[in-house]
């Protein structure tokens, strides 16, 4: 194998992107035998290099397949305005939407082999009309069977759906579709050395209906769902009651529990990982992962952030690539 | 004031309920001023502190408004039968039961000044064709004002609605209904010195609706019930986005979290809180606190279980007598 190659994107320049990225690369050993290509623009990178008393190291990156190995920038042409900070903003979006399409695009030629990126503002994406909610929106378009995940020492978590109205996401509480996404969950998790090797799966209703008492979702589409998914020979179990399964997962690297819904998995896991969480989309063709915070509005600027969680980000998109070659 | 006087139930007689109870009660200085007394079997009691090697000091308890400090033991009679351990019994179910009716029945007379509840299985409530699904069912038979609750030194909970379906706890989500339990929630946490002086409410929607791209229970229901009772007065804010409201909460001692459905709440509290939890119910005109685990029968019988979070929930039920006298 060559010397795997990651893409790294500033994020929103308003927010703390651009900083746990530079602070998150300065780290001794953080990308072992690996380069880093940040898709950015120079100006942002060097004013924040400059306020972090870093030495700006990147050399520009040439579209190629192979090369040198180190640290480099690919410059988004365009994104250079005058920089808002602390709020969302049309022109970061628009640049942060830039970064990130571009790196994604690389990725699919294959000049990439994982994209890790740094938080965008959903609200700046709007005011710059975009149509993409997020990230994970916008991988969902290319790959409809993308999934997300969220990974820390102390949990794994697979979400069912993420950015829906709870009402629409209980909607999508199906024995096919549960079905499906196990079977994807399996393939694209049993590519991962080391990685989750049964999956919890949470009921929907309080103590997991209780045997119908307390609804019927789980009798009636999860049950089965898991059944079949377990005929397969997927390691998969559940429903278990909501409150208690990612107890049971806690602390267990063989495992990764599954959500039905955004907050029944991202309650926990923002409550066992906030600072090293990393989110990870699977089922693409190259590795995805990134922060599990968003732009910090309030804290960018001056020096503050804690890049740990970028930090974990790039060991894991290292980690898979490892599992993938 | 006279020493106040704590019943405590022996819950389900095939689980862990009675030797969490005798352990919790060994306890040095967990009583402080108060005297207890256990509503249960002398016979199950005999057995459990036999097998504990504890020696049994419960005194018969006469049924008066005054009288002098101790433990005792208020007989239920009728409640005898061969006690089936380990699995949910129809007559374990009806003597854990007759248990607790008699302990809030005597709170109601004035006999008591809190009731703390050893575990009941819902199932052998069932067996017994009980129509309860459990003590907070029939609490709020009696009061149907009553809201749970979920304490520990780190996080504090009060959920909108507890035992239903997750559908039909969305469609409690109104305007009317959270005012009316915003002001009750104030209303009886303001009675407990050093309680909850702030509340903070989740959202239902990831993100909690983000401006209603992702749901309008937000900003159709709760945000007007939020800004109505900040109007009286009320220290509510929100809503909150859900994976995030519980990190706001955690260690301060002063804020409650305000869940909207049962695992919302139950999901943080359990991972945050497992061994020291104590749910307890507020608006009765006694104290109820109670253990937070289940009958944990497979542990039952073997002295090996932990009585931490029914040493809490006594405490608990002192501090809030305390407050209250």
């Amino acid at each position: 194998m060559t010397a795997p190659r990651i893409g790294v994107t500033l994020g929103d320049p308003g927010g703390v992107g651009p900083e746990v990225v530079l602070k998150a690369l300065a780290r001794e050993g953080v990308l072992g035998e690996a380069s880093a290509v940040v898709f950015g623009n120079r100006r942002v990178v060097s004013r924040e290099a400059a306020a972090l008393g870093f030495r700006s190291r990147l050399k520009s990156w040439r579209r190629e397949k192979s090369g040198p190995r180190g640290l480099f920038l690919a410059e988004i042409p365009d994104t250079a305005a005058d920089v808002v900070r602390g709020r969302p903003d049309g022109e970061n979006g628009r640049a942060s939407f830039l970064f990130f399409e571009a790196a994604v695009a690389a990725a699919r030629e294959g000049l990439l082999d994982a994209v890790v990126t740094a938080p965008v503002s959903k609200a700046a994406w709007r005011l710059a009309g975009l149509p993409w909610r997020g990230h994970t929106e916008y991988l969902e378009h290319l790959y409809p069977g993308a999934i997300m995940t969220f990974w820390s020492e102390r949990l794994r978590v697979a979400l069912l759906s993420h950015h829906l109205p709870l009402c629409e996401a209980v909607a999508r509480i199906r024995e096919d579709i549960l079905l499906d996404f196990f079977r994807a969950l399996a393939r694209c998790t049993g590519r991962i050395s080391g990685g989750p090797g049964e999956f919890l799966v949470a009921g929907l209703n309080p103590h997991a209906g209780e045997g119908g008492l307390l609804g019927d979702e789980e009798e009636r589409e999860i049950r089965p769902a898991v059944e079949k998914a377990r005929a397969e020979g997927i390691p998969v179990s559940g429903p278990y009651p909501p409150d208690t399964v990612f107890l049971k997962a806690l602390g267990r690297p063989e495992v990764m529990a599954v959500a039905l819904y955004h907050d029944q998995g991202l309650i926990p896991f923002k409550l066992g990982s906030f600072e090293t969480g990393v989110n990870a989309t699977l089922g693409l063709p190259f590795v995805r992962t990134s922060p599990d915070h968003g732009t910090a509005y309030e804290v960018a600027g001056r020096g503050a952030a804690d890049a740990s969680s970028m930090v974990e980000a790039l060991r894991l998109a290292r980690r898979f690539i490892a599992s993938s070659s």
